[in-house]
């Protein structure tokens, strides 16, 4: 029993309305990896380092449980930097400078001990790397979700289908649906996306909530509603790895149970836009997770009574 | 008891990118009772129109229980008409064209036996208008409702803000919450406008749902997911017919009720926009109604046990 987290542990400058950062630990799987340690201790993560970044942050993620045998700590070099600015919406941004560094040469290797992991997250990364971590496993986990972006339907679509084929959620953004599928519908998208080999789709529309898909049923979960959003950097991370370390906690992937963990998954991104990057992920309790949950709950739950029903 | 609803009766041309109507009728308050008279039969319109206006979709209000006693209809001119065209996101639209015709000079008059209503639906107007026809009622009513737009905010807000201080509910969509606050943030938002004089706002965000607030609480009703969104034309005033329409029926204007009647107004929404015009909400059957409201259970409901609560 084992959640294997792959992608991006990495330095992030970020700007917003409302400040400022200098470098800072960002990163998919760092995000993935917080947010999923609140509701599963056995994670292993796969990503890479330059011997350039803190040991501070990578014991903050021992001391929640989260393995680090299969990071690759690469002497000499530089890790992955990213550094953007959002405009006042927060909606969009610009990236102001990206340096590959030592995710240029990024061969991800599975420690022995996770090649047979339930349950695999693989955060946006090429596609063919993630391909190559599923390869590497001897067992087909329980479940595999793999988050992705336009920048890989841009430039490496064969590659992006081929693995999408391999998995078993998707997530990705609306207008990314609408890029992947050709139609502007969600509904129509989700279908069109379901048909391409994953059996479920989550589209995240940011502030806007989320849209659980099969090719049934839907489920819609809303964002909080929030006084200040103050960094949106790692929401959809934070999302991700909320959603998988609640369905590896309670070990059971109907829709029904998805639809719990896109509410947990929507509360740890509630969180992470509280501060700039990863700091609300840090130290949170137990029962401030359960207190925001209560909030999606007071926030959506209605009673109604119909008679033909 | 009864429901007093004002507003425009009017005719529309609208171009979406699935095709184009001539002119067809259209007006907030045709919107708004149509919707409302699912649920409560006691509705009278006060309106005004030309005598170029099709008895027919008289005919068809009659036959749905709206009363017309307060219907002005004026010999030898002509109804207001409005012309429109939808971007190929639905979610944005040029005017084409806007005849005032009868709506220049409209002075409305509440019936003798409507002033006494106990629900008031104030459509989109000139908030001047709006002020007058409470101005006319000889009881205060347990609920008056008002929607509004930005132009009104741009060229009367005087007047709009004299009016909202005379109401209990208002209805505007998010960009209009954030005009009329100076707040980006719509929890901040909607604190500042309930300051204004409502004791609840509902923020409409079209395809992404509705927020209802009180000072204390926070409500969201998603919109549902279509496979065609055909004609958004008339989509908040049936949400806003069916809100009142609910709570008429109900006679139950708590925060709780007011969770379903916002249900219940995007159910009505939803129907709305999946034809030209008030097509689709001629005709309903209460188990079309009910069905659909199934479906907005099932998209958001959802179980979690807490722990701690």
């Amino acid at each position: 029993m084992s959640l294997l987290v792959v992608g991006t542990v990495a330095f992030d400058a970020i700007e917003t309305p409302f400040g400022k950062t200098d470098k800072i630990v960002g990163g998919a799987a760092s995000y993935i990896s917080l947010a999923a340690s609140y509701f599963y201790k056995n994670i292993q993560l796969v990503s890479v380092v330059g011997d350039d970044f803190p040991d501070t942050f990578l014991n903050t993620l021992k001391s929640q449980g989260v393995k680090l045998d299969g990071l690759q700590i690469k002497k000499g070099e530089k890790s992955f930097f990213w550094s953007g600015k959002y405009h006042n919406d927060l909606n969009s941004r610009d990236t102001l400078d990206t340096q590959l560094n030592v995710l240029e040469t990024f061969d991800p290797v599975v420690p022995e001990t996770s090649k047979n992991c339930e349950f695999l997250m693989l955060g946006n990364l090429v596609p063919a790397v993630q391909q190559k971590v599923i390869k590497q496993l001897t067992s087909r986990p329980k479940l595999i979700v793999l988050d992705t972006m336009n920048f890989w339907m841009d430039i490496a679509l064969d590659d992006l289908k081929e693995t999408i084929k391999m998995i078993d959620v998707l997530t990705i953004n609306d207008s990314e649906a609408r890029q992947l599928s050709g139609e502007y519908s969600l509904v129509k998208a989700a279908q069109k996306i379901l048909a391409m080999g994953p059996t479920t789709l989550v589209i995240k529309k940011g502030e806007h909530g989320a849209l659980l898909f099969n090719k049934d049923e839907v489920f819609f979960a809303p964002a909080l509603p929030l006084e200040e959003v103050f960094d949106p950097t790692g929401a959809g991370d934070s999302f991700a790895g909320g959603f998988i370390g609640y369905l590896a906690k309670t070990q059971d992937i109907s829709f029904e149970n998805m639809k719990r963990a896109i509410i947990f998954g929507s509360a740890m991104a509630s969180f992470t836009v509280q501060k700039f990057g990863t700091e609300r992920l840090i130290g949170l309790s137990d029962a401030d997770v359960e207190a925001r949950v209560q909030e999606f709950v007071n926030l959506v739950q209605f009673d109604i009574a119909l008679v033909n029903n």
